[in-house]
Parts: structure tokens; C-alpha cells; sequence
């Protein structure tokens, strides 16, 4: 194996040279692939899906964390489904939160990224974080402690992960949301996944009655643009809600808070039907 | 050849495959391809890097032109450097304008646009065009006319394009400008060309006394994040200055416009050097 295509469509896709492959296992629930290249260092790749690399991680995890983070008013108690490489959970505990619950579903993700991404995997040391390997869809019917913020970092929503976008799953993740709470999920690329995209956020209101869109450029994603969808509980509109300054963040500012819910025209026609 | 391969760094690039090649031709200024891609549609790429696409060419022509036309108070008089497969001029060709120059170096692009992509080419044949074929380097010496914006829609400056970034060039198109005017280029990808798109912003601040720099995710440019850069005479910050409303357009919005400048955090520190 020289090279590495992800396709994004069947005649389109990333191209990135393999310099050399240092893990490849199939687990129960997918392939895991991790290999070295010389732009963007290490990548992290799921059933052939690029989730993480060393160079542009930064973008997709400060941007799933912070606008969520920020438009709390005061986030203490946060819960992440998926996000097993870590990143996501590394940027939650910049705050002064009291505990982080990751719910995983492939253990093998998490060593992984032990072994392979230290500085995203460091976050998994620290004594606020509470790992539960499980399918969330199950543990979320039995847990009954409560959340002020909800990450949901999940793989593509076909396959393994599409159980976490149905309202079934919704309705019981909102059971877990205190009444001033925040939910945000990855929802895909508004140039390749318009109709995911677009049904998450069909769902994400029916559920929440509130949804808005925002998005981020990460080169290493379908068509180098990507999208998340947040909802809110007891609040409305994603305004900055607390003053907690997060120092060496190289993506996400209060700027970037503010605009980065400016959709372009096709984006903002298809998700809110507006002109 | 049955797939394309655009490099952005030594080891990593764009896919595309090859439904079939239209159009092959090696100029006296560079080698021109037209292809068809399921995806993306027809393919222009020249040196073998892709200028446009017909699915996401209106994300590049809609922000180079919108975003200063919509800058200045009352725009009638253009300038396009480069442009030569019309998508640009279409745009600016929707404001009340006088006229619009482009000034091209090789004919046969503009030749190429007008055979495989008529819905950027059809601007052509508006009364208010004049077209040069010429070295705009040459001619912006020679011209003595004057304009309200002018927007430089080159290749990559390196090869036939660097002396469109040159200081010495920059001053002869600023004194071809009016005492209120706009000028603006695109300055390449934020991930792949940072040093490029640092300089071009620091000769446009050198030479025109302010810059400032905006971004849009371009899903077939390197990084599909892309940035141009724009300084202003007799006006300052890159408000929204007329009130035209130009219907359909699918990328640029008003508050598009607004959010464009606002910078990811390693993009802001490394061009304005704040925090």
C-alpha cells in the first residue's frame, strides 16, 4: 500500500501517500487504519473513513467543543458519545468542569489512540473523565445522571453510527440534558452529505425545538467543509454565555464563535428555508 | 488516463477520475485540460491544477467579485486581471455597471470557456465588456483609464502569474485606480500557501496602505479553503456600501459578507499579528 484514496463520492475524493502504516486491525465494529503521512502527519482512519489527523485535528475538535462550551452559561458536567481518539475530550477539560463522561463503543479506538495520538489520548489520564465502553444507544436508556453539555463525536452516520441519529436516541439523550443544557453533533459535509446534514437538523429540532447549523473548513473531511448542528435546552440562540478564557487555541475565538453561524445562500436557503 | 491527481503538497492532493477529456492543449503560456468528472462536472485545470469546476465554480467567482463590488458605494467601472473563462466577469456583469476590462494573457482560455463552459462564458457578449488580450503586466503601463474595482483572478503566482503580486505591478494598477476604489485577490489556501497568501497580504498593505484578508471553503482548491485578500482606497474596512440587489446568487450573502473576515486563530495571529 503506497497511497490512500477516500472517496467522497464514487469519482471524487482525498488523495494522501502512505509513508508507512503503523497499525490495521479489524475489530468487532470496524477496520481501524492508522498510518504516517508527510503533510499531515498521523491519520486515524475508520472503515477507510479519515477521522483525525495530527496536523488538522485542531479545527474539528476545538470547533465540536467550544461554540458548545462557550454558549453555556456555566458548563460543569459533560458528557461525549463517541470521541474515543480523545480530541474532543482533551478541549472540555480546558474548563473548570467537575466531570466528563465518554461513552465508546469500540474500545480498540481508545488504545489506539493511547499508543498512536498521545496528545489527544493525554485527556483520557486526567481524574475528571469517566470512559464507559458501551453502545451508547443502550447506555443512555439506563443511566440517569444529568448533563449540562452533550457532544455527540461520532463516526459517518450510516452504519455503526446512524442509531445516533435517530429520534428514539435523541428523546433519551434529553432525558440525560439538565434544564439549562447544550447538545452539538457532528453532522457531516454540506457539499457531499446535504440530505444527512439536512435530516439531522430536521430531527435535532423536532426533539430540542431549537437547531441551528454552523461550520468549519478541515481539509482532511469531504469536500474540506464541514458542518455541526447544536440545540439548546432553557436557552436560545448559541450567544457566548461565559467569560472562562481558553488560552492556545488555534482555531476557535469569539469571532469565529459569531460568524461561523453565517451559512452561505444555498446552505441557508436548504436548512432554514429562508432567503 | 482514467484519473486526475492535483497535488497540494508532495503527499497529498485531490481525486478525481476521468470520465473523458475534452480538451488538451499546451499553449505558449501553459498546458490547458479540459475534463468531465461525475461529480464536479466539467474540469478546467491549466498546469494541471483545477481553475474551476462547473458544480463549485460559483463559491470562488461569487466571493471574488461580490464581496468588493459590494464594498464600494456606486461600482462602474471594472477591472479584471486574469479571469479569462468568464466566470467573474458574469458576476460583476450583474451590478448597473459602465463597463468591465478583462485583461488576459492567453486567448485560448477564454476560447476554451466560451466551447466547454458557456454558463461562465456567456458574459462575453455583453456590450459593457472589452476584452485584452495582453500581459496586464504590459498594459497597466501602458492603459491611462481608471477604475472602481479591480480584481485580480489569477493562477497560483508562481510561474506566468508571481509578477501580478510584485510590488512594482501593484503600484502601476494603483494608479490606474480612482480616489475611491477596491482591489482585491485571491491569495491562495490558508493550510497549503500560508507564506504566499503572509506575502500578498503584506505587499497589498505596503502598497495600499490597508488589507485585509477573507476566506470561503472551495471544495476543489487545496485544503478547500481558500482566502483572498483586498485594501481599499479612500475607504476604510470592508463594509457593505451599496444597497444593489443581486437576485440568485448561491454562496455570497450579507452576512456572509460580514463573517468572511473573521479569522481562525492561527490565521488571525499569523496575518495581523493580535490575539
Amino acid at each position: 500500500m503506497e497511497s490512500f484514496i477516500e472517496f467522497h463520492s464514487k469519482s471524487s475524493g482525498i488523495y494522501l501517500s502512505v509513508k508507512n502504516i503503523l497499525y490495521k486491525k479489524k475489530t468487532k465494529y470496524q477496520e481501524i487504519l492508522v498510518f504516517e503521512n508527510e503533510f499531515f502527519g498521523r491519520v486515524l482512519a475508520l472503515d477507510n473513513l479519515i477521522m483525525t489527523t495530527t496536523k488538522d485535528e485542531f479545527i474539528y475538535h476545538e470547533m465540536l467543543s467550544h461554540v458548545p462550551m462557550k454558549s453555556h452559561p456555566n458548563p460543569k458536567s459533560i458528557l461525549i458519545i463517541g470521541g474515543g481518539d480523545g480530541g474532543t475530550l482533551r478541549e472540555v477539560l480546558k474548563y473548570p468542569i467537575d466531570k466528563a463522561y465518554l461513552v465508546e463503543i469500540d474500545e480498540e479506538v481508545i488504545n489506539v489512540s493511547k499508543i498512536f495520538f498521545p496528545e489527544l489520548s493525554k485527556s483520557f489520564d486526567d481524574k475528571r473523565v469517566k470512559v464507559i465502553i458501551m453502545d451508547a444507544i443502550e447506555w443512555v436508556k439506563k443511566n440517569n445522571e444529568k448533563f449540562d453539555v452533550v457532544l455527540i463525536d461520532s463516526t459517518d452516520p450510516i452504519g455503526i453510527a446512524e442509531g445516533l441519529i435517530s429520534e428514539k436516541f435523541l428523546q433519551n439523550v434529553k432525558k440525560l440534558m439538565n434544564d439549562i443544557s447544550v447538545i452539538c453533533i457532528q453532522s457531516e459535509s454540506p457539499f457531499y452529505h446535504l440530505e444527512i446534514l439536512e435530516k439531522i437538523y430536521k430531527t435535532f429540532k423536532n426533539v430540542f425545538s431549537n437547531a441551528y447549523v454552523y461550520t468549519a473548513p478541515i481539509p482532511t473531511y469531504p469536500g474540506g467543509y464541514w458542518s455541526f448542528t447544536i440545540s439548546f435546552l432553557g436557552l436560545n440562540a448559541p450567544e457566548i454565555r461565559n467569560q472562562y478564557i481558553i488560552e492556545n487555541l488555534k482555531f476557535y475565538n469569539d469571532e469565529i464563535h459569531k460568524s461561523c453561524f453565517s451559512l452561505p445562500q444555498f446552505l441557508k436557503e436548504r436548512i432554514y428555508g429562508a432567503n
